[in-house]
């Protein structure tokens, strides 16, 4: 039986629950909608097991897109394929390699964005840049919180956790639970994400190498010429301190990536390192406390940690690098407010890695800010596509942070049904839960 | 006789000839001034042979710098040590090399800010923003547009050519021109960084190693972890198109580097480029073209090269790339239509490298700008202290370009006397001429 066989043998026509947002603002509605059907032969309909409720949610239900219809909210899902287009066959050959291996009940997590796979974009791993990306949770594609989803371009945008079982070498993760594995959706691919930008720049690599810059980056082939270095690092030049501003779930996402990178780094390099997390709201930071503790001590490696409020890390960023500032700073929130704290904390040829959703605001920087402390800058939305098998590892040596429900290490908060949609909608939006993910079938 | 008895054998007492600006704009005087003084132990004395007009000396001109002061002006200069501070003896063991080392009737050449050698940035490549950075140029600091200048941290922050003559191993240079050498001082090297600073990116690195992104980017020691990359690259997406925005003196100079580490990297690694040098003023482009021709074939590799005007560069960005737009820009002018210009035509996850001197106003994009296209930004001052032996490997392989004076490919327009510097100014401020140099004794 082939896998457009398979597709015909289910009934998936009717209807089915949704989570739905109508204009202008902060109206959430649970409806009855159509179940989506295969409508371009490169769709899978997905049976959705749980769906995240994520921060970049509240930009929608806030108004602040500037969309005047209603939607199917969400775009962090996983769930288990029930149906596939007549893309997907045994011959798929020349095209991505889920249209010949993606079978009906395999399960498999969504990025956020729909990716093909097969343009320039995707195959250069900036998979969220792909010319058929599209965001769940808009209007004309709608969103995970729903008992059923249609995956675009499935065959490039799905990760089958099914066969990753069994070809990533990562270890066994058949015990590995939903919700956590749900956390590769987005959040925390976009947390590693945030790390691997500072980590990978050219202006970390001297502390990573010991070569001063240029020399300690990377260009390959020779195009440094027979040029030396006219000065050498010293020991204590090899600290690496690096502040995380914001605390909300991509926030503790990014710090835990980040010192699971850093203590490999510092086994393998010789290398010491000090993180500064800091969020204004305490709930976060005893959260990011928590978690924290939960790492067990052979990740910490030998570095500095520490959680604080905005006046505490300004003042810890200072004191712990004799006033020079931060080394690079991970940018979690997506405001003004959080772009400043992070150009204030940062030093001279400093990186700002900035992965929250920004809006219509111009950056609050002139020339000169900028010029005068060399700043480097990478904005934008994470690749998920082509983070998933390092985020894959991460999420499975860290099931003391990602694994766990409402314990007090956990990221995730709690598992509720779409009738409560509203209500936790709403109390997210003011900051009085964190993580939240929905079972469409509760 | 040691370093510090020759000092007291040379008469530098006395007045010599300046170029003096006065408040508040465009008013330039040649002025008789003291001869400057050893005033601190590390502090050398340099009878300047050559000075350069620079493009960042029409900040101050213009009135740009909220200065209030008359004050000597440039930034450029080569010459000869006259005299040298206390600290510079045969056993200035554990400080920069040249505080052993240099000694009174050595060529030089100082960068256009000074660095001390000893601080972390110092040590780690970041030499502009050495804790004892100071520009040469303004108020507190006197320039090099004199007949001797006083050099701080002189030990830190002069170049010695003539000890780099015998040991850098980049080939004879003591035919090489004074007026040459100069470029050292300021615009070669500045060219050199804006290129490396984009070809050093990680959003860079998958194309010129084949490996998508993250894996083609450089961090050592297994931070990556066992983790595949689920996407492979064709040869295809192994081109690479970077535009240049400004081709003043520093622009050729950022083009003409960028093309030489383009062609090593061309040869070595597989991989074809294209660069498109845009310019809106027309003489400007006509050098740009005439340098073009006049560097040998075998440094062009196998890429394509055009240069544009602002509409033609933008429609070139489009053609070359199926509408993708360029991997990299580098902006070499410091004012927001040549960044907003460098962002219209960069793609998704494309990289701005700005080495223009920016001023007052806000930056030009909003935060969703930088967000939806995934731009990254390097911005800042080139520490040119480090970059040194990488440019002057390039300066001396490109001669045709760098060696003469006045030729329709030469980068240096004219050398003048002080007395035409009220002129020169006027024209190099509206863009009648090209690169002037000072001869301080004509």
């Amino acid at each position: 039986m082939s896998a457009s066989d398979e597709k015909a043998a289910l009934d998936i026509s009717g209807t089915q629950k949704a989570v739905r947002w109508y204009p202008p603002k902060y109206d959430i509605r649970v409806e009855a909608v159509p179940i989506p059907q295969i409508i371009d032969p490169d769709d899978a309909i997905v049976k959705v097991k749980l769906a995240g409720l994520c921060g970049s949610d509240l930009h929608i239900y806030r108004g602040h897109e500037d969309v005047d219809t209603d939607l199917t909210c969400g775009h962090e899902l996983i769930g288990e394929v029930v149906a596939l287009g007549p893309s997907f066959h045994h011959d798929a050959t020349g095209r991505p390699e889920l249209y010949s291996t993606l079978r009906v009940g395999d399960k498999v997590v969504s990025p956020f964005t729909v990716s093909c796979g097969e343009c320039h974009f995707c195959r250069i791993g900036f998979t969220c840049r792909c010319i058929h990306s599209c965001l769940f949770g808009i209007p004309h594609l709608p969103g995970g919180q729903a008992q059923y989803v249609r995956i675009p371009k499935a065959g490039g945008t799905l990760f089958n956790l099914s066969s990753a079982q069994s070809s990533s070498g990562t270890g066994d993760f058949s015990k590995v639970s939903d919700s956590s594995l749900l956390l590769l959706a987005d959040i925390l691919p976009t947390g590693v994400f945030a790390a691997m930008q500072a980590l990978q720049h050219p202006k970390i690599a001297p502390i990573l190498t010991g070569k001063p810059y240029p020399y300690g980056g990377f260009v390959p082939g020779g195009a440094l010429g027979h040029a030396q270095a006219s000065t050498a690092l010293q020991d204590n030049d090899r600290v690496l301190t690096i502040g995380v501003v914001g605390l909300g779930p991509v926030g503790v996402c990014a710090t835990v990536s980040l010192l699971d990178i850093l203590a490999r780094l510092g086994a393998s390099q010789g290398l010491q390192y000090e993180v500064i997390a800091v969020d204004p709201i305490e709930s976060r930071r005893t959260k990011m406390e928590a978690v924290y503790k939960a790492i067990d001590v052979s990740g910490k490696g030998s570095g500095r940690f520490a959680v604080a409020s905005i006046d505490e890390g300004k003042k810890l960023a200072a004191e712990w690098t004799d006033g020079a500032g931060c080394n690079a700073v991970l940018e979690v929130v997506g405001n003004n407010s959080a772009l400043t704290l992070a150009y204030d904390i940062v030093r001279p040829f400093g990186i700002i890695s900035s992965v929250g959703v920004h809006q219509e605001p111009p950056l609050p920087f002139t020339g000169r800010d900028v010029y005068n402390k060399n700043v480097s800058f990478d904005f934008g939305r994470c690749p998920v596509r082509a983070m998933f098998p390092i985020a894959l590892e991460i999420l499975l040596k860290r099931q003391d942070v990602f694994g766990g429900i409402g314990e007090e290490a956990s990221l995730i908060d709690r598992i509720v049904s779409f009738d409560e949609a509203p209500q936790v909608y709403e109390d997210f939006d003011k900051g009085r839960c964190g993580k939240i993910l929905f079972d469409p079938w509760r």
